[in-house]
């Protein structure tokens, strides 16, 4: 077996091979599997091409191989483009020859039941067992626009010029590849690579990003994720980007299922896949939109602002129309961005260089006029100010016709130390061309403005990292009692709690009446489905009716299960009851969740999630999400709860991602009672699996 | 004094004048002042143009006039261009001469404190006296491209051709025409007419619409507006814009504003303006958008769905990229409209034909190639299919260089009776140009895909007209006791109360304790302010002791208010508490509300508005838009509440908006507790304000 090719290796190999070999390619340009060799010889690819067609003497006018071992080198890069079933023995023969890289068009794998499952399976198993590398099944293919590579079956790139330049995408879709590129193009934006990662059976989005980051010409990254697959490449990635300062955007399908997820309760269902997938995104420092046009236009903003710098928040607007500016700031708004008025001693220096502005939230010129020295001063003074974070200016209809007068001064800012930004409210492609060109981070609308600068303020710099271990695929649950051991040693308070016989006769208890008493056995993880919890026992006479209870329930309900054990604890009640929990997601890893309890979790997604573990500020933060916990910070008048508890508590469950020998699958405290402030907050049931 | 003019004639002499004169205007082409002259010149306007300046002789090579007297005729349309302090002379000289309608450019009016409000109100009493119609001030102007007349200072007009068509923009930004024309004629659009409304002090945008109705050209409405204001206008236009089947698309400014009030507790303040409007927007049959984008096209949608038809909701899709269409099926998702999968017989019908497909929620035709034959039979299947009210085609890199492939065959599907529309996935603009030339509702992007969609489903076929009256400013609040009186005229159930003296006997009560004690006071709104309420009284003793207590209350915390009357009520309690809001809003005119009671409607926003009065069955979809009542369906096993006899309180309250003897302003129905299945609801505290 020879060594599998990583790293700047692997990226060398996908997309810088000095020789590619096309099997199965069809004589006829037009037909999906002819256009990879028609596309390389348009765009004079430098590398040589290999056709090989066990069936033709020529394919296109070339000389066409009988098969790979026949050609006069071992090319770096293999494209197959021949049927699902004759995939496998290509590989073989990749696999034999030392290809280093092979991507397969084909369809038919896993995504085609179980047959095509086990074939992709086997696909996968020579990948690992030899050392080639395959991206695909179902990849259209990878392109590099500069050295003409355009390894690719996608009918897009019969795009007479590709503009090559700093950004790099990858795609689970392959078609979106091509989608990207014209819209990227009609946005000014030039391409480093674009790769169709197809189902990742070997190689995955995220490994063939990391492979790319000694790239020079890479400036960042544009992902296109329908699922968050392979998490932890991807968090790899991403971190990795984060310490080089590349910025990453990503644009993931899926935010409409959350929605039909909202009757479902515990951890698992309340955190939709989607709402993991922001946490994840977000909390890995990538900038997660929800506008295509947003995806194409983010980069540049994201560049500007360090991930390990304070979180920027304050955004002001100068603009040469009122209405385009109010479109920006009600965007804006609704994604919870601030737009801030300028501060009096800024408005003094305005004042000072001459400019009369209309007061308000925004900087509007429309009474100085449109001319360059207008914005140019009122720019300087801006980006002076220290209450932005961001400046952005909101240009008319001047844009469309005579960008000299408003335009030209954003670009002539951009030496500014401050971000600066620019919106056009007219269509004005030129405009936005020379903005692009220089580097100013623009928007051609309101809602991708807003979007990118949202999603830009929202990356959060990553924090500790999780222990890596491999989660099994399933656990066994603890008893409640046992699950309060663990509580017990993270820090999470609980209520006290004695266990008794239920055979045996009513214990002395530490603690008065009145009690609930719970069955308590690993075996039953839901108490109350087999109807073995009674609450609010007023004294012993009641206690020992209890049992008898849960007895007749358990013989009844439970017939197979050994459970002589019961749990007792005061009843108590707090201002409020959430639900933390902690799960070690397939995909995402370890997460930290904190959701509103009661009837609300059924109705209202109230919550925030994060990748554990969490610091106690990140805690904070996540209260501060739940709606449902705004009255217990004083509102109007109401008890105050000990949210700073509930933070130490959300932190210490969320730990379990760093303790590796608790081997901790799922764990969830529900309800955990939130007390008056002082007062902490107490566990009073908790779920706890094991893998 | 003249006839004001009106109607059809308003029309004639606003937006298609046979003569116009520039008063003030510019001797220079590139001031704002000089741009009307200039624009109508070069747009070759036909109709006479006479420039007024009493400094010169000559403005831009022109005769110029010294006075508006010393014009050869009386013009139709006078565009005063002057600064601000000479507006009322203009009008006045208008006035007297007998021009029909005046558009004033100058700011600082309202908008500039108490001295421009009152030049502002000497202007609309000019015009209310002398029947002079005034657009403005703060207008940028008309525009007809059809004719030339670009009788407007904004420099976007500088535009070399416009295109003449048949939609109609009328904004309350002035810049926003501008931008509305370049975007649009980027994207295809002809426009029939532009107006700057600026700040309506006569002439407001609904009584602008309306008066084109009759005008054969206009075959669509764009609004742009940044506030509901002079609301009855605009209703009186949707109303009559719907009768004629003339589709109304607006965008709305201020959906941010919302968030920021989140923590009021009463009707005025929880339904923020920007919800207000909403409810407004759609009840009358206008698409409200929430992208700029859709704003631009969205009309040839709504032109294809009747509003007296039954309301659209089943979305069917063929694409030719997966990822493309799964963008556009999430973003429907979020906007709540369901994207339908093929029925079983739609799919044998389509496998009889040829056409093999992905199963799934989408018919992905890349299974069966990118081909004129395959998406043509597609369409022509799927708009047969009773399951789809819309059939949405997502076109892939096909429609770039390729549009005979499945661009064609959409186009050549149009003439189908069910609504068709197509969205693009890669950067497409002549495919976009052939299919909007062609009539197809045709998207650039999945938001405004969905957004436009979504917008037009949300529309509803406007209800039942409010009794016209022009309500108090201010009004007085009636006792709790009155109020159950209006109650029990609009058959709202409410729990039995008997009302005592204070200062008498405690006195034998129809029902058992427990009950509650309150103040009962038109001078009394908020009793619990003043300590006026006491509850869970148990007996004749404790009911004595509470007298005491609201007398020591009243004569410490309402000394100067004279209060002798209790109202005694039993305690009651339902499943869950509910605000029912009746109100007669200034610029929408009557509303009815459903808000979750309780600490919820302080912490969410959890609520549905409708224009009132409401059918029982729009009650009965206001009660589906409250989460909080989610769970009184039945779900997981809750207690059913009665949602029914929720939905009929709700429509007995709106009933407000047709009684105008009742005079009412304001009712505030908080709690209604609504009871388990077959109990009713019922009404345990009023509060009506009447004018």
């Amino acid at each position: 077996m020879m060594q599998a090719t990583v790293g700047p290796e692997l990226a060398r190999a996908l997309l810088n091979p000095r020789s590619v070999a096309l099997v199965g390619v069809s004589d006829d340009p037009a037909k999906t599997g002819g256009r990879p060799l028609q596309y390389l010889r348009k765009a004079g690819f430098e590398g040589a091409v290999y056709p090989v067609n066990p069936n033709r003497a020529t394919v296109q006018g070339e000389r066409a191989y009988v098969d790979l071992a026949s050609l006069p080198e071992v090319p770096d890069h293999v494209f197959v483009l021949s049927p699902t079933d004759s995939v496998l023995g290509a590989a073989s023969e990749c696999a034999r020859l030392g290809v280093k890289v092979m991507t397969v068009l084909a369809s038919g794998f896993s995504e085609s039941g179980s047959q095509g499952a086990a074939r992709e399976q086997e696909l996968r198993a020579l990948a690992r067992s030899t050392g080639l590398r395959i991206l695909g099944p179902s990849s259209l293919g990878v392109v590099r626009p500069a050295t003409g590579l355009r390894l690719t079956a996608n009918a897009a790139f019969a795009e007479p010029d590709l503009r090559s330049g700093g950004v790099f995408v990858a795609s689970h879709s392959g078609s979106m590849i091509g989608a990207l590129v014209s819209r990227g193009m009609a946005r000014g934006l030039g391409f480093a690579g674009l790769v169709s990662v197809g189902s990742e059976s070997d190689l995955s989005m995220g490994e063939i990003c990391l492979s790319t980051l000694d790239d020079p010409a890479i400036e960042g990254y544009l992902l296109f994720l329908e699922s968050l697959r392979h998490g932890e490449r991807l968090r790899e990635f991403a971190l990795a980007a984060a310490r080089r300062g590349k910025p990453v955007v990503a644009y993931k399908l899926g935010r409409s299922a959350a929605a039909a997820e909202m009757a479902a309760t515990h951890t698992g269902a309340l955190a939709g896949e989607d709402d993991i997938a922001d946490a994840f995104l977000k909390d890995l420092g990538i900038a997660r939109v929800e506008t295509l046009a947003a995806l194409l236009e983010a980069l540049p903003l994201a560049g500007r602002f360090a991930l390990d710098g304070a979180a920027p928040r304050r955004v002001g607007v100068v603009t040469t129309t009122g209405g385009g500016a109010a479109m920006a700031v009600d965007q804006l708004g609704v994604r919870g961005v601030v737009v801030e008025p300028a501060s009096a001693e800024t408005l003094t220096r305005l004042r000072d260089a001459g400019i009369s502005a209309h007061p308000g939230r925004v900087l509007d010129l429309t009474l100085a006029g449109t001319r360059y020295d207008v914005m140019k001063t009122a720019l300087d003074v801006l980006l002076e100010a220290p209450e932005f974070d961001l400046v952005l200016a909101v240009v008319g209809s001047s844009a469309r016709f005579q960008p000299h007068l408003a335009v030209k001064p954003i670009i002539d800012s951009l030496q500014h130390g401050k971000p600066l930004a620019a919106m056009l409210v007219p269509d004005a492609p030129q405009a936005l061309a020379q903005l692009t060109e220089a580097g100013v981070p623009c928007f051609a609308g309101p809602e991708a403005c807003a979007d990118a600068i949202a999603s830009v303020f929202a990356r959060r710099m990553p924090g500790v990292q999780p222990v890596a271990s491999s989660p099994a695929a399933s656990g066994r649950s603890l008893s409640e009692a046992q699950a309060y051991t663990l509580l017990d040693r993270l820090g999470v308070p609980r209520a006290p709690a004695v266990i008794a016989s239920l055979s045996g006769e009513v214990p002395e208890l530490p603690f008065g009446y009145p009690v609930a008493a719970k069955v308590c056995s690993e075996h039953i993880p839901h108490k109350t489905e087999v109807g073995g919890v009674v609450l609010g026992i007023e004294g012993d006479a009641a206690l020992a009716d209890a049992f008898a209870t849960l007895r007749a329930n358990l013989a009844e309900r439970a017939p197979g299960i050994e459970c002589d054990e019961v749990l007792l604890q005061p009843m108590r009640s707090g201002l409020a009851e959430v639900l933390v929990g902690y799960r070690r997601d397939a995909d995402a890893g370890p997460i930290i969740l904190l959701a509103a309890g009661g009837i609300w979790a059924e109705v209202a997604r109230d919550r925030s999630i994060r990748l554990a573990p969490v610091s106690v500020d990140t805690a904070r933060d996540m209260i501060e999400e739940v709606r449902m916990l705004k009255p217990l910070s004083g509102l109007r008048g109401k008890s105050r709860g000990d949210l700073e508890a509930l933070a130490q508590a959300i932190s210490a469950l969320s730990r379990l991602a760093v303790l590796p020998d608790a081997a901790v699958l799922e764990a969830e405290v529900n309800p955990l009672l939130v007390m008056p402030q002082g007062q902490g907050v107490v566990a009073v049931d908790a779920l706890v699996v094991q893998g």
